[in-house]
């Protein structure tokens, strides 16, 4: 937790004093052995970032002074559109989009996606958000991305897809890609990222002949939580 | 299981027959749902990539008819040096490093460092190798990191780093750095990677005044896991 997120119900006076219980206040007594004094960085769900400083603190609650001066990292310009992984690889995979600065995240269907995987209790929305606001608090980030579930890929590719690309560069991970992922770009991107296995040659041709280009980093296979960093890491 | 890792053990019939048992057969029948006839990619650990036909299969074991003919994916001109990160981080970073292309990791002590963190029996040589043979098998590589323990910071610092980072560009990552970490390098690199909360101020000072180069990703404070393969693919 390199940046405590703050939320509305947090505050006990409007962006001046909040109240931390629960997960945060373990994670301040615990990890950080914080003492009334202490200034830790701090943000506003969907705002600016800044500092607070500890008043008070004990085992029910601690209490902060805080105030903001300045915006948070810029996003990356990328939505992510990712085959549903394995649950326990989805959640490190929605932590480390969201601390990567994506703001957008579809997760979609694929036919090597098992079944049983959209019956995870990790689809579900409060432990995803859990998650993402994971992510921020690691990266120092406020703005809370959004991730849509897509359990139908035909529905997706042809009534949602357009819009979303529009604009975009649309990129498909590929191991098997000719093409390399191109590096340093600035515009916006649509990035699809399969699932183990990769998709299945009519999801990718569906993909190549709605306009996206395959990419590869190179003939190494990574799963879902090396590749995503590496792609973004390379796309910016 | 992307490639069937091979070991002397495994060959009934010398680089031309093996029999599997144990995790690899389960792998075999429960992913793969593998049959006689099918044809799976294979590696010789040290050596060649080629493919393998399953004559017979199983509950007790898997044969499989192999031939090798090209080589690995070209290795990574990195050694990484990493600051042991806790351990359940420790087996994934393992995991991508391997996977990544890695061929030489020391894991290293810093003041950031749990003590107890040294105790985990994640650090055992059967939990290493484990992981890196996962990675191995995830990318299609045959070729097993060297994976070395260093308990001690100082000794380290004076006694092998000189020679580690020998005609290397040697670099220290660090979100706060004013330099960006450099793009699409060919040459050899010694990367390090502190723990969460970073190398403190002497240990950062001592590899800054050993030749590193402080270099960032950008003001995102990323996870070990994430670092990893964001740092990799943006060097290389």
């Amino acid at each position: 937790m390199n940046l405590i997120l703050l939320f509305e119900h947090d505050f006990i006076e409007a962006r001046r004093r909040v109240r931390l219980e629960g997960r945060r206040l373990r994670h301040l007594r615990e990890v950080h052995r914080a003492v009334p004094g202490d200034e830790l960085c701090v943000g506003e769900a969907g705002g600016l970032i800044g500092s607070g400083r500890i008043i008070s603190l004990d085992r029910s609650a601690a209490e902060m002074e805080v105030h903001f001066e300045r915006t948070p990292p810029a996003p990356l310009p990328v939505t992510l559109i990712l085959a549903l992984p394995r649950p326990k690889f989805l959640r490190r995979v929605l932590f480390s989009a969201s601390a990567l600065g994506i703001k957008r995240i579809f997760v979609l269907n694929s036919y090597r996606v098992e079944k049983s995987y959209w019956q995870s209790p990790f689809l579900k929305k409060e432990q995803i958000e859990k998650q993402i606001i994971l992510g921020l608090e690691q990266a120092r980030d406020t703005i809370i991305p959004e991730v849509l579930l897509r359990p139908l890929f035909k529905p997706f590719m042809e009534d949602e897809l357009p819009e979303i690309m529009q604009g975009t560069l649309p990129l498909l991970a590929d191991p098997h890609a000719g093409e390399p992922c191109p590096r340093g770009l600035s515009g916006p991107v649509t990035l699809a990222v399969g699932p183990e296995g990769g998709f299945i040659p009519y999801e990718a041709g569906k993909f190549l002949s709605a306009g996206f280009r395959a990419v590869s980093l190179g003939e190494r296979i990574l799963n879902v939580e090396s590749a995503v960093p590496a792609l973004l890491s390379r796309l910016f």
